[in-house]
């Protein structure tokens, strides 16, 4: 049987990372609201009781509800051999994953630092000073932090010789940030040729190859977390 | 053999959530940078190498280091029996700590919502727009979600009739707002009288209550995650 995704129909954010992972991995699932729109998956979301998901993206694998990314990845990964079974490189991945998380919250509050729930048209001064030091200060970290985790393995991705959703996760750090921020992604990834080797072995793995050729992989734009806004890039 | 928790030593902030579960299941551990400082925290921060932290807290286990509180409590849930081992109470209770990390994440950005590096002085009237969203709009957002997912028990806590590590971080959330918000949490508080019911139980566990009563908790203050500012308050 095929897993129901809900999530926001018209954006990549925090859903892409899960059907990144199920289009590599070439597990059946439907994309719900590609279909029924936004107004479909506030309906679901309204008419569900019980273990409710905060927000979407949530899996529904026919049995049970799984809400919030990492714990989507991990339920994914032990339920479909994406990621290795022991304790060490299982807590290792989820705190990647986490790592990714709180970079994925940093971006979004680049362009919504102050309103969350309001235009970023209604705070752009404010988002010019988050941009700088988000470029200059957390982004290197961040991508330092994911550079030093893919060379402490001695094998091919993250873990051994075969990719996880971890490694999926990073591709998609890397193109969110490229269209985010070409010009200052142009200034820092030469530093980072392990994390963009990833970037790229995951863009070769077949089924990657031709999600992202297809319909399905929804084009980045200004509604979703990465957002380009040229007034917000710099060398 | 005691844990190692690293952690800021002058701030209850993330590690609180660790440190609270320790104290609750009585699990040995050193709160290795009350006695070392700052200074001793980065120091070993710096002489790790291979699998890092990117921030703290982390716990070293003497085999490996965990760093995320969520991954963190994850870990302690399954090793020392502080949650369900069932899959889908596993899932559920992940999923519910990282809404609280949510959360955790949007308060820290209420006083610091264009320059997470900076102080609070240096962006107060952007964190008084930030404050009145939150208070308004994603405060009662994340409470009604921890209410319902408290009444989807039959039992006492959030799962079955015995605490978790997921109870414990709900006692330290309606602290945490009741410090910085109090006038707010006055307001809102009477709508959700079975997290206030979870924060009292919590309260009421015999290590818990010694634990606060001791020296090993840090007071509140203005230089953690959940700081009273009495100008981002209101009814």
């Amino acid at each position: 049987m095929a897993y129901d995704l809900w999530y926001w129909p018209s954006i990549q954010g925090r859903g892409e990372f899960v059907r990144l992972a199920l289009e590599a991995a070439e597990i059946p699932y439907v994309d719900r609201a590609r279909d029924s729109g936004e107004e479909g998956l506030m309906a679901d979301m309204e008419a569900r009781s019980g273990r409710v998901p905060f927000a979407p993206p949530y899996l529904d694998t026919g049995g049970r509800v799984i809400a919030q990314v990492a714990n989507i990845l991990m339920y994914l990964g032990e339920r479909h051999d994406l990621a290795p079974s022991g304790m060490a490189d299982r807590l290792w991945l989820n705190q990647l994953q986490l790592t990714i998380a709180d970079l994925v919250a940093e971006v979004h509050n680049v362009h919504h630092p102050v309103a969350m729930m309001d235009y970023y048209d209604d705070q752009k001064p404010e988002a010019a000073r988050a941009a700088k030091q988000f470029r200059e200060e957390r982004l290197p970290k961040f991508l330092g932090h994911f550079e030093d985790a893919v060379e402490a393995n001695p094998g091919d991705w993250l873990i051994d010789h075969r990719w996880t959703y971890c490694d999926t996760s990073l591709f998609q750090i890397v193109e969110g940030l490229r269209y985010m921020f070409p010009r200052r992604m142009k200034t820092l990834e030469p530093d980072y040729p392990n994390l963009t080797r990833i970037r790229d072995q995951v863009a070769e793995i077949p089924a990657v190859r031709a999600y992202l050729n297809s319909d399905r992989r929804i084009a980045f734009n200004t509604d979703g977390i990465f957002r380009h806004y040229p007034e917000l890039d710099s060398e």
